[in-house]
């Protein structure tokens, strides 16, 4: 069998593109239930910031009723490239937006957005054109419903996108947890509520029986 | 059509019973995702305290498998009664948390808790039986499997508890916007990430458009 | 076995009362499709109209982020009692929709809104205290998801409501198709596409048949 | 609001019924996945030996196409009143079991079986109208489909049959884990896989630190 | 705990109420897959004709887009009054088809119909206010979707009309297998494709050991 | 990583080919929701006249029990080629139908129609064979059931045709909102249910702050 | 973008293997319905009838438990080669087998079976190893589970299989309605009750006008 | 068409990589009932036994929260390599885990794990890379949703990793029952209830009418 080329996130050399997480466009998505959705989109967010990964966000029509970018993914990046489109659907139509794409250097793009199969699924598919290697968060983008996301899953995956979710992208680029247990356990622990709860019984365990033995 | 006492919860009249939410215990919850049954957990919890409500918190085993009361409960109530039950599956098997409940003086009970059909379900029904009023907050409670829940649901729907969630509960409770639109409107938006996007887009208009004709 | 009192609809004795559709709060509604829920919620409006019930709309806070009352339903209803509560939850707190209610003269109150467990059960518990007949229509009622929609029906159920649907609605209320056949047939093919399907189908055979014979 | 009388499951009066689990009919069985509705038919039966409750088996049409009981289930219980009904399909109509029944003096019934609707409801129904309390276990119970299940549920509890699961029942007997620690968590482990892993990370973990505060 | 009387199915005092299973209201049903809907129809009427019950058959509007009643069903009842409603929509509403229903003196009623909300639910109630003991045979009752159903079904049970299906139906009827193995037998191999296939295999097995043993 | 071409719809380089959406064919679409397919339906359609793209209807026995084409979709294009075949099951097929796709000079076709694994991946299938970009509207395409409709859209992404919605192939020929941002947000408002919420709750509080700044 | 050749199924190159439908394996297959699945094997079975396909049936142990090859089918094909494999679990390992597939001539194979992963997987990768274009007939295909099938489908996919259904199979066999009006019509009513419907309806209808127009 | 090399498991050339099968790690499986989870967990790693296939342990972390390898598991495997990752995530990032896999000579992976989009898919992905035959078994493999499965399998049937369960692995492995009829029936007895059932029957009646010809 012919072996298959690898293309693992790497964290030199990754930047995260996040597209359209507007407050109007959000009360759109149906196919996540709400909490779930609102916690992998700041665990991306969380992520990309762990990583120190450039990042980069775009909205569309902000001042409509697509609404503003939530205020806690504004709030973690305030420096990052910020396009408000006026106009273009696919972020990558914005010479600004693929501008501060490639002023990253990176050529490993992680996208996420509302709606999957136009927000996301666009400019994944021209970044593929263009050569990047595309890995779509698929549990941070949000679509009207299973049918929709279904559909979009396939089109992007028929056009070489990964399609990933924002647990497995973290791990792909830790790599290994002795590069910071706590930091990337503290991640998992305010995203992963089961997570959370082993670490809260082991360290009960542990407190315990040593407070017991001492 | 003869008429039906409506037992509406009274904010005065009512006591929360938070009955092993323990961090093992949540680990065996599968008829909701993690992400909600921690918003919704978090949010009754938020909803007590806002309203000021008696709260009794126990525990089974907490020392063992089970694992202990999940920290942020613990730490929201610091003054709550705490009965460590030392092997009472029934809560109300356990004098000190009978004690503790008629203590409130209070003959409205709010119950939620791990798991379903016994915690949440026995001292419900053993509730009813010394005639309190029980309101059951469907989803702060959680259980091994729908099938699981189906049942228990059933059990006591047909005991004459009421079937609640934490959002009907707090409006039942608040009665009226006017009491405290702020407190009020704070708490949905910490635990109704859809609701929490209506704010934020209604806020985002008001500002451009004051903005824009000043 | 001992009989059961139906409590039949009748078009003489029923008024409609339609609680908090408005457009933000339709945004919190999980538990249809939108497509689903448009329909319903219109198709109860239409049947309203057909039957010319007494009709009363309110909603909640509608300058906020709630949002105003759905507009093709404030066309529908131009001279509907319309109370705009100034921030009583449930709606049957408010003296002028209870005085409206009354005012109607009938004992049998057909209820809907956003969302189901609160500004739906609340007043329907209310009503149901007070005595009238309370017929819930459940599809054209909304909320968060399916977990707190069953909670909600069961606790209507207990306290004696009927859980309808707009169809069913319709049908009880007509009696007989002599009544109107267009009239009806119109309701039905305005909102029931298949049915629709079934009148098209029909109509182009008997076309077809008529020419071919002729 | 008036009390409910709490009929409360009593090892002391209780007997178990388990009601043609025969090889032929389990495969009729679709509303579980076929290791959920294995497992917990044998944790009823591990329930029933370990809180010895008098436990009377019984078949239909065993040497034909519905098959043997299932052969786990016999050897659990060789000494048990054991009916091979020649033809009654309500097993209630069959004189010995009842006989069999009323022998046990018990007036609490616990019930479960394939298939739930005939073979369950028909003797609960029975079981009900003689005045005993009967306590469904609705997972070790089993049908054609889920549509067929829910059927069976509502029927039953319209009688007065409480509905439950083999973990409520088992928690619902034992009362207090301090009657026996050991014995009711092996019942577990054995038949709630992340109940066993609880107790293995919780055992492991003593273990270490036990060994590191050596 | 008070004693339940339990209604049970006679064959000498029952009778069938087939209401509008005609082919354009069969194409609405979207609540069961139609090989299981049709089956399950067809296995009720299979039944009613095996336990020679006094069946009725009623349509509404045959000659419209409702369609005429499934041929199959025509054929199996020749002889059966058949009551083609000018109207109503309440086929309780029909004087004659009340009239036939007492002519058959039985005081259970068997009703399955489309759709399940207004079909049968319409003539249920007004049986049950009658006195009548009714049992509703819901898989081979369907209607527009599973939310639908589920009100229907909530709303039929508070008027105290009994749930069942066609084989939970079958069986009650029956009683004991001696009174005709084959007849039995060939109904259920007809209708539970499941259950012939043990059929199958047992008579396969018993015939090779009986070839083997020759 | 290699990269991949992005054939994107083109509104200057694409047909729409709608196939067999008729009353009858439609009565068997059982994957979607009535509400939700007639939308989308209807929404392809509205897009299909709004981009001023080539389109051509086809219908397979219309005269027969598979119906006429939807009247609405008839009325929509008076002029677009129609094809009502003859028998050829694959519309690709019959040779009227071809000569006007080629008569359009596009080479991007989007395929919508009943039934999905027939009528559109029939000549999905042999327009790629012929090296036409080919686009299907997954979500207005409809068929018996989901598992029907995984393998059909299995087997045409496997031969390179791309899978879209309705909202997507509207965002992918509008590109940028401000070519007309009046007609595509009509479009959207009058198909999404919910983003019209967002327009209804946007202009409201527009007009709502600036009557009171005025 | 370049063509793709559409291998389209040929009723002159086609011939059909049915793996092990016996009697016990059905028993596990509960990824269909009972009814829906006999249905679909049986509409398979008469389409391979009406198409004249060369069908080669084969069983594994058929006097075990396995059960012997389901009798419906054993009937329709008196005549066809049948292989009853002494312990090949693949059908293609057994040279009996691919010699009777070889002497067909054909070099497209229409495979189902039970179950998918096993007893349609493997021969269907090892007919693709040589060179036959292989057809899997999904829904007539069953296995335990639907992660299984999920799984089983995509392995099938990656390995160039086509999937079909056995209603586009006949439809992509039969080409045209002109070829036989009667007999496809006669295998769709048998098969797809709906469509069956549709039929009765547009007969009613054709029949009543014209008898009105005499 | 051309033909596609199937690449089969051969009991001679591969070997089984556990991976993280701990007991925290368990807890955090929700795409699968704790008891279907179990059980092919256990069935996997008795068909490695059976077959006698190197296997190899690894885990992550195991003296913390993520617990230590199931007993079960590390008991039926004394002298498998067993590789406790100090922190790489990606197994395959290990030395030694890398050179247990090549120590053992075989080219084809059998792999499973928690969780499954990253314990699985990494060291799948790392594998494929390095030229060797992977096939995940998806039913021993688990994780937080199916959405996050549904993603992760995607990604590795692109980088051409064949997707199993384990009882197509054991079919493909053991490729004919008379290898060893007893031993196969065993470990299918052991995790297949509903085959067990087969057995059952099948013996039952084999015996009695053994007994009766006797």
């Amino acid at each position: 069998m012919s072996s298959y080329p690898y293309n693992r996130l790497d964290k030199n050399d990754a930047a995260v593109l996040l597209v359209d997480h507007q407050s109007g466009l959000t009360n759109l998505v149906h196919d996540f239930s709400p909490d779930d959705f609102k916690n992998n989109v700041l665990a991306l967010a969380d992520a990309a910031k762990y990583f120190q990964l450039p990042t980069i966000l775009t909205t569309s029509f902000e001042n409509g009723p697509n609404g503003p970018l939530v205020p806690e993914i504004k709030e973690m990046f305030p420096d990052a490239p910020y396009i408000a489109r006026p106009g273009n659907i696919n972020a990558w139509d914005n010479e600004d937006f693929v501008k501060a794409v490639k002023a990253t250097g990176k050529k490993q793009l992680i996208i996420a957005g509302i709606v999957t199969e136009v927000c996301v699924a666009f400019p994944a598919l021209s970044a593929r054109e263009e050569g990047f290697e595309v890995f779509v968060v698929t549990d941070a983008s949000g679509t009207f419903n299973k049918t929709t996301r279904d559909a979009a899953w396939m089109r992007m995956q028929a056009a070489g996108c990964q399609l990933m979710t924002w647990f497995g992208l973290a791990c792909e680029l830790h790599r290994d947890w002795r590069n910071d247990v706590e930091g990337l356990g503290t991640l998992f622990s305010n995203h992963l509520p089961n997570y959370r709860c082993l670490f809260t019984s082991y360290n009960a365990t542990q407190a315990a029986v040593a407070a017991a033995t001492k």
